[in-house]
């Protein structure tokens, strides 16, 4: 009980200090455990089950669409990774090195793998001959490394989890599409599974990923005013296909080089699900993630009947939802604060007089509603509640990205909005990189992304005042 | 078409050379490719599918005996890999080491994990106090890497797909309840998914795992007579719990060491899998583990209504199987081989004649049969046939493996068999570590398992004539 006690009590008000809040936090719920490897993190069963229907919805939707699982090896050799010029300046400096195995030295050092274009594309070259053998939709699940200087758990880490797409195509049309598709993937997948609203747009050039012509992210905002990039879709053109020769002989006879894509997700979002939903309690994991929907707590267990009941009702709402019965010997009370701090939807109350009264208390992690409602319909309720939570969830995470995104016409602005009110800055922009840089210098925030949805908010760049091109959406961001 | 006739002439027959049976089956099936990273090969979408359907049968088995699965580093510092004394000897000389971070030489190697027990103990020592937090029943899926000399595609790589289950215990008892269970669920699997009869036993001190008490193992027998061990259950006593000082304060006030296992299944069994039943015309894919179970061959596909006629049974048998149509422009002929160099289990041929007739002929790749079967008795039949193919392959496998086990009373017999017959050697053991050594001197043979069917074949042990104590099986082994 002592343990149960500190439980509650340490945890960190957000707007105290939001970081420490957040570490407190996935210590608490009992997300991750720093091991003693350098800046890599153990991913325990309970998040590591919200990663698995995560992987599982994303997997689902990937083969919907034709694409294909592969697994390509974890090393990739030095000369393979400087195939493409852009590609080795980007990854190079973040990557862990392999110099012996066993006990000899390796005459080739061999990274490993912070992302695995070089291999797909040597896989590539050597299997695609005929327009006949495209497309070809591949996707992998693994870990990739990254020698991050500072690391926090989810958000940066040395090494992470994710998937990575990797699709080659006859056309440049074809390819687009595909990019643009899995992007919509990704941002369904935000909303729909992690109740998490996103912008969809494209990066800058300062700002997309190294060896691409174009980068689209989602972007989300955090509790704390901060963006997050969610997720990313590339489209390479035929950069890579030069680099290594992937080929392939089309319909008029002629050979061409393929255009290609990648597309990537990773355990961030696990990390997003935590800023953009958790208070001063704990957690609150969205219902389609979480691995536990519903918690059943007897109340007054050791009375007659009270076990049973909570054995039945876990049962019949187990054919429902993921659903899990506490009858360990700690109080009620404690109970509720440990399932509040593990953000688990719904709670249900079961004791002497529900039983006599024939019905349950449901209580809701989200806005902490208390609901009675008639034993027998719990199998109707359960799923019910569970998406009225979701969906409440995402229309207050909207509501909150809402409230804490600006307009700035000018610096003065822009600088108020980040220091003062935080979140997204809506402002336009001439398309030059000094502008970007200086917005940079002067005020933290990076351009997070050229919404899809462009709007004129004014004819003038933010910075320079010159003829604006384009909407962006600016923010300072994990 | 020309490529499709180079994938039929192309392999060689197993009887002539079936280390090059193997390296044909592996590429023409489109299983494996290799890559330019030494020792690693690219699991091709054919295989990974395959690699799929036996995680999801084994994490399902997992999860209903209550084990929870969770992500450790890929990565252990040198001194924690050095906690515990065999384990380190054993896996040492085997490990990749990285020695650059980035721009930087790291102060401390680390090894990419060959196995995880050091960083499942390390976690463990920091997570558990009390009896209450036992037993933890942890499972991951990730890759591993060991630094093997010689390498061949699925048996032997320098980086393969595994899980490793890693469990603590509050007595002995339960871990070897724990350790046997899991070796059982690997036999469940093997036989029931991928219809290979499997001897369970015990290794020896001399084949058992590097720093275990007990080492369990499941072990095949594959065409060409070598043996394949499919998987072990490890069970370690208080050994690593002493070494990273793993304790729980037990119901009875005591301190106390945890009791520990593991156990492991890994890509291995593909290649089992291919050499179990492949054959001279291909592979033969277990119904229960093939990516494609019924593949639909329309026949004079260009006549009115048979491209719609293998749309609708697609559709249909999409139901209860997993299926696919082919209807490119390649001759039936040429498919039919490609499919049977795949090993789909069922070929259902359909054409302007099955359907005047409405029927459809089902072709069985592992024995050839050809059944008639009216249309619409289609949906019943296939799960029905494919299940009967499971037991013939099983059976298949079995009757080989019992034709090539033989009984060896003293080492002339012995020898015999290693170098004419082949397959598995019964025969009785002293349980000295010197006549294991001598075996395998004079006839490359090692100690399989000591079976836990144990028979009395003679009273004395076949290498020195003394005592035997064990009936062990032996056998030339991948």
């Amino acid at each position: 009980m002592e343990k149960d006690k500190k439980l509650v009590e340490q945890i960190t008000p957000m707007d105290k200090d939001f970081a420490q809040w957040y570490t407190d936090i996935v210590k608490k719920a009992e997300l991750i455990d720093y091991s003693s490897v350098r800046g890599c993190m153990i991913i325990r069963p309970y998040a590591y089950a919200m990663w698995e229907n995560i992987q599982k919805d994303l997997d689902g939707r990937f083969k919907e669409l034709g694409h294909e699982n592969v697994y390509m090896p974890m090393f990739i050799p030095e000369s393979l990774l400087q195939k493409e010029k852009d590609h080795v300046e980007g990854f190079a400096p973040e990557v862990a090195w392999v110099t012996q195995g066993g006990n000899d030295e390796l005459a080739e050092r061999l990274c490993v793998r912070p992302t695995s274009e070089t291999l797909f594309c040597e896989h590539y070259a050597k299997t695609v001959q005929s327009h006949k053998d495209l497309p070809k939709l591949y996707n992998q699940w693994c870990s990739v490394v990254r020698w991050e200087k500072t690391t926090r758990p989810f958000l940066r880490t040395t090494e992470f989890l994710w998937q990575e797409g990797h699709t080659i195509h006859a056309t440049k049309e074809e390819a687009e599409a595909e990019t643009i598709q899995m992007l919509n993937v990704y941002a369904d997948h935000a909303e729909q599974m992690l109740a998490i609203p996103v912008i969809k747009g494209q990066k800058t050039e300062k700002e997309k990923f190294a060896g691409a012509e174009a980068t689209y992210t989602i972007e989300a905002l955090m509790h704390d005013g901060k963006a997050l990039q969610a997720g990313t879709s590339h489209y390479f053109g035929t950069n890579f296909a030069e680099a290594f020769g992937i080929q392939f002989s089309d319909k008029d006879g002629k050979v061409k080089h393929v255009h290609q894509t990648s597309w990537g997700f990773t355990t961030r979002s696990i990390g997003a699900m935590i800023m953009v939903h958790g208070d001063d309690n704990g957690l609150k994991v969205p219902p389609r993630i979480a691995p536990i929907q519903v918690v059943i707590i007897p109340i007054a267990q050791h009375k007659a009947g009270v076990l049973e009941k909570a054995a039945e009702l876990k049962t019949r709402i187990g054919k429902v939802a993921r659903v899990k019965v506490d009858d360990s010997d700690k109080m009620p009370g404690w109970k509720f604060s440990e399932y509040e701090m593990k953000g688990v939807p719904i709670r249900l109350e079961v004791g002497p007089k529900d039983i006599e009264k024939n019905q349950v208390v449901l209580a809701r992690r989200d806005n902490g509603e208390k609901i009675v409602v008639p034993m027998d319909e719990i199998e109707a309720k359960i799923p019910a509640l569970l998406d009225e939570i979701h969906n409440a969830m995402f229309e207050a995470a909207k509501a909150v990205r809402e409230q804490k995104t600006s307009v700035a016409i000018n610096m003065e602005q822009f600088k108020d909005i980040v220091e003062n009110k935080t979140g997204f800055v809506k402002a336009m922009w001439c398309g030059d990189r000094a502008c970007e840089d200086k917005i940079k210098e002067d005020t933290g925030a990076t351009s997070r992304c050229m919404p899809f949805d462009q709007e004129n908010l004014s004819d003038t760049c933010v910075c320079c005042g010159k003829k604006a091109t384009k909407l962006v959406y600016w923010g300072r961001a994990y």
